[in-house]
């Protein structure tokens, strides 16, 4: 495992004269660089890590000496608190991804708290790993939305660490830098060394590469700091030829289509609905505050053609809920910040925390349908999105978050005929709309890209429902159905 | 007090088949209305205020049955928690005040802690006073800046409270919803009423009023909020004729020209200046550390014309900082996210939580200085930006954040002489644009508008510091020394 150690920048001496002259050329590039990445579609993100007293303070606050401290963003993070407890433990990262342009540093990270967890035995190997193999697939997804990573790991020996520690102790000036959660940690330095060779072996990938700098010496580890970013930022910025690495997609092509399959005959009779209905909507309603007061959540996804009735199945399951316990989220262009950002950083923004249940009128599958078709995305944009979207569906999962994904199919006849009463009806008329029409010539791509989306992200936590949704009566009905189970699986 | 009753919409019986047509109408007119909303620049803000059990909720239901949910966004507030209690008490309706185009429901709002602090007698009768007049103030801004604000008070009297208590108990379905809470409230019934009736009562204005609502039948009483929320979005968004109320600006022409007024010669030689900026620098340090696990927090200011040295003055005093406790937060056009939604909500955004320090390059004070010059935004505008400010610091002030506000001043002819100088430096070329030369043009108009701002908005709890920067070790200097004053009067 120590062999992760030969890529380590190691600490040398620098004179305090050489360093200043250094200091001023890499101030100057940096900035340099830093004003061409504002005018580029990348961020950066760095990842400030490393064990206490390796100046992992001293160094960020180096880097925001260099940069226009404008465009860089320090996040400080450690253990989860008040919201971000409500959410799965990525998304507080989520929330402070860097923008397009930007500079982002992270203090303490997403190793952090896996680093900590092992170190205690607080959780097993195996989780500890998946738990690796999680960030493994963030860190290869923000690469492909081009996010610059830089992983930064400053290390120190166990010797250089109790000097470090017995230097502290004797100064008075830092001696109230020691807390007991330090003293905490100081007791496990062993065990925390061997969990971090861990880590940085497990996550050093030729995609997310680590960058080690021996901290033992001040200036030689400020200066390698800075040089790597100034290397890295070239590299991105300023290519030279090299192969750009891409991950392959993970993706089949359906072997069937599954609306083709659906028996669209299927009826329940007015009489029927409306007994159904009633019985359901006072179970949704006592399950919804059931949930309201738990740990648990609920994200409800809807697709489906236009017209086949999503809105209409939303507005039968919410009319029984307290709307303090749901949202509704009609999922439109992205805006101007969420265009800067990796495609699905606006629903993270938008997951339930405790208690609540969202439903999502369209969704993040629009990467794989709408954008799919209508070419606003590459194809390795949409082809990689699939294993995006079960990574994010599995980590809202593993926190408490129970998935349902509805797809409302309808047969094109039916469609028209809905389309014509629209028309015609004044409190209707505002759902169509030009672009409707020109969906409708698109009917088969849309067909096979569902299907497709079907094959590659029906999970077992996270299953596509198909609805017969030509009668209306059954459909919403199977919604409520499904609904009810999943509230009662959640609270079970 | 009572008078205030008298413009209560009376509770009516209305008949199961009469509803029905009413309601369809209504729904009719709703939707037509929320397309016209989406398409203009105002957004709806309704709160839901009332008495427990006096159907709140259900009310909220039903407007979200009959409008496009995927156009509204409920938000219910409690007692403030995390983050929330980490800022001002506004802080957290500011995160969710809707765009424009979009519908926000706020269930719980601004007036509920106030209440219940004074029904409690947690706070004296003055500062429940204060508290209303800075919600009437965020009020009448809110409308300033288009909000259509709708604010509901379901009625009831106090017999019909107690039936309604009573027919709960009995009713075994509902008897979970009688928290331990809610029979704290209920042995306060009176006291509540009577606190109630003073809110409403002081917070009903010409262009703030109540809509009252006797909500002692269920029928009646969601009709006339549904009949309400058509009449409030007619008139605003197809107004008839009316004169539209607009709030006369609190604003005075500044009497002298205190730029002129500076004393430009002073200096701090290099020995002196490198002494002293070490000094502080640890003292910052030191401070700023004791700051951050403090509830106070700090909000520093740099305005001022280009090359007046605001970045150069803000890297000084990060220098000693641990990045982790500050952020620098560069002020340029706004995203459009930021766009649709009242001028302040973007500093609202950035305002420090308990332990941080902010430095804003360039701040709220572009209102009055360059969209003030440049005519981005109306004289109706710039004018009660005075007023809407001095309340934001005002409400950052009462929360514990302490507020420092530099003005670095430079005569025209040493910028010039720093736009040459930035001409040949390599690394300071990027701060110089076509722009700097353009404002350069507008250098008496700045003047003046600052001076205005200066006059209008240097209070005691926030002042303007003028600051002779023709000199930069006597600029830097000077801040670092008043940013030590105000770290040690915040944390003394």
């Amino acid at each position: 495992m120590k062999t992760i150690l030969k890529t380590m920048t190691p600490a040398v001496q620098i004179e305090k004269a050489d360093y200043k002259v250094r200091e001023e050329s890499l101030r100057i590039r940096l900035l340099a660089l830093q004003k061409d990445l504002a005018a580029s579609d990348r961020a950066i993100l760095i990842l400030m890590n490393g064990v206490e007293g390796s100046g992992k303070g001293e160094t960020t606050r180096k880097l925001l000496e260099w940069l226009d401290a404008r465009g860089v963003e320090t996040n400080a993070f450690w253990t989860a608190q008040g919201e971000e407890s409500e959410h799965p433990p990525l998304w507080r990262f989520w929330q402070k991804i860097p923008a397009r342009g930007r500079v982002g540093i992270f203090f303490g990270s997403w190793y952090t708290q896996p680093i900590i967890d092992r170190a205690f035995k607080n959780i097993s190997k195996e989780e500890f790993e998946r738990q690796l193999g999680e960030i493994r697939n963030l860190e290869e997804m923000l690469i492909a939305e081009g996010v610059i990573l830089i992983k930064f790991w400053m290390y120190l020996s166990l010797d250089a660490q109790k000097d470090i520690a017995k230097a502290r102790k004797a100064k008075a000036a830092t001696r109230w830098r020691i807390s007991s959660l330090a003293r905490k940690f100081a007791r496990k330095r062993k065990r925390f060394q061997k969990v971090d060779l861990e880590v940085l072996s497990q996550t050093h990938t030729t995609i997310t590469p680590w960058t080690i700098i021996d901290a033992a010496s001040e200036r030689s580890r400020e200066l390698a700091a800075g040089e790597t970013l100034v290397e890295k930022l070239r590299q991105a910025l300023h290519p030279t030829g090299e192969i750009q690495l891409q991950t392959r997609p993970r993706f089949k092509v359906a072997a069937r289509n599954y609306i083709a399959d659906l028996d669209q005959t299927k009826k329940i009779n007015d009489e029927e609905y409306k007994e159904e209905l009633a019985r359901l909507t006072a179970r949704v309603a006592t399950l919804s505050d059931r949930m309201s007061t738990s740990k648990k959540s609920l994200a409800l996804v809807f697709e489906g053609p236009d017209a086949a009735g999503k809105g209409g199945a939303i507005r039968r399951v919410i009319a029984g809920m307290d709307p303090r316990h749901y949202r509704v989220i009609g999922i439109a262009a992205p805006t101007d910040e969420e265009k800067v950002r990796p495609y699905l950083w606006r629903f993270w923004r938008n997951t339930p925390r405790d208690g609540k249940i969202h439903f999502f009128d369209r969704s993040w599958y629009g990467r794989v349908l709408v954008e799919r078709i209508e070419k606003f995305c590459t194809e390795n944009e949409w082809q990689r999105a699939f294993g995006e979207i079960n990574d994010f569906e599995l980590a809202l999962t593993e926190a408490g978050v129970t998935i349902r994904k509805f797809y409302l199919a309808t047969t094109q006849d039916e469609q028209l005929a809905r389309f014509k009463d629209r028309e015609i009806t004044p409190y209707k008329q505002y759902k169509l709309t030009e672009e409707d029409w020109r969906n409708r010539d698109k009917w088969h791509a849309y067909e096979a890209a569902a299907c497709d989306m079907f094959a590659n992200t029906s999970t077992a936590h996270a299953p596509w429902i198909l609805v017969e949704a030509n009668n209306k009566n059954h459909a919403r009905i199977k919604v409520m159905r499904n609904v009810v189970e999943a509230l009662e699986e959640a609270l079970a």
